[in-house]
């Protein structure tokens, strides 16, 4: 397909690779912005000009933020003590919108997986374990997918923090395969509040 | 939802008002975007810059291109005579990925219509005319939507091109692989008067 000219069909050819899209949206994505070029395209590209630049990962829990430490790790207003462990941004996204989490986060970046050769180390397992003796923390949330990997992970947790913290996990609420990105934010409340230790 | 730190979401506001993109989608690909900066987003963001600046309106044919005249009005492999009417950019495209039309185009910019106080000068109608008398123009073929307005439009142009030019559209029909069960009684009453012998 070289129906477009070169630029925009090389647009159209990026965009298509976005998950959620395909050449179909991409197409109709780059003409409401060749018809909207100011307002819409020329703030996208500098807003993602600006993003691709500053963008970095947390040094100390892994989120994503535009310095070395991220806004949650900056923010003086959230607790420390407790940590929400988290099988990636997406997933601590999720719990943001939630709103039912005012601690500090941690995020694995994966799961471990024995099919895909995941170890601890491959992972910020040893990072949080560090955490939990140097920030005085007093709980752990493990809020990992309800997953046979993210279950694994927990429990793999669980078993390096025993008798050092108290490590809960999300209460049942979260269906069995059921993945935090794709829940309601409700669900995501109700299953914090009713976390128990594992 | 804040829950992303300030410029990724104006990133996600911002991709999330493109068609076929929701807030869900948005967060997903700038995720993956987030990923993946070097590879997706910089390229992206650079040829979406280059587009916005470059892109505009071809003044022949109204097609998109990066240039006083686009990319199907400079090719000169392009037989002259013919001119393919459509509504938009995107059935041009449409047209060029069927790859049976080796023409030239002429967009309106969208159809006729009484409810929206659309008239003939609101649209390329007669920049259209001036065409068909400049470039020796021997058929004018008319592939606008099948709707109401599409139609419409089509039985205007052609009645203001009558007695100057052989004025065509496109064929009714079953769609190829189209199976009978799922088409609309209009398609198939039109399928069937258009009937020819095997
Ligand atoms: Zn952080
Ligand atoms: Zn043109």
């Amino acid at each position: 397909m070289a129906e477009a000219s070169g630029d925009i069909q090389t647009l159209i050819d990026l965009l298509a690779r976005l998950p959620g899209l395909g050449p179909r949206s991409a197409r109709r994505a780059v003409l409401l912005m060749l018809k909207k070029r100011g307002q819409v395209m020329a703030p996208l590209a500098q807003a993602m000009a600006e993003v691709a630049l500053k963008a970095r990962d947390c040094v100390r829990c892994g989120n994503i933020g535009d310095a070395d430490l991220c806004d949650i790790c900056r923010n003086e207003k959230r607790a420390n003590g407790e940590i929400c462990v988290v099988e990636d941004v997406a997933d601590l996204w999720a719990m943001e919108r939630g709103r039912a989490f005012g601690g500090r986060y941690h995020v694995l970046g994966g799961t471990l997986s024995a099919l895909d050769a995941v170890g601890p180390e491959d992972l910020r397992i040893p990072a949080l374990i560090d955490r939990v003796s140097d920030e005085g923390v007093s709980e752990v949330i493990l809020a990992l997918n309800a997953t046979v990997d993210g279950q694994t992970t927990a429990h793999y947790i669980a078993e390096r923090l025993e008798g050092r913290v108290r490590v809960t996990s999300l209460a049942q609420g979260v269906p069995v395969g059921g993945e935090l990105d794709y829940l309601d934010d409700g669900t995501i409340g109700a299953a914090l509040r009713a976390r128990r230790s594992v």
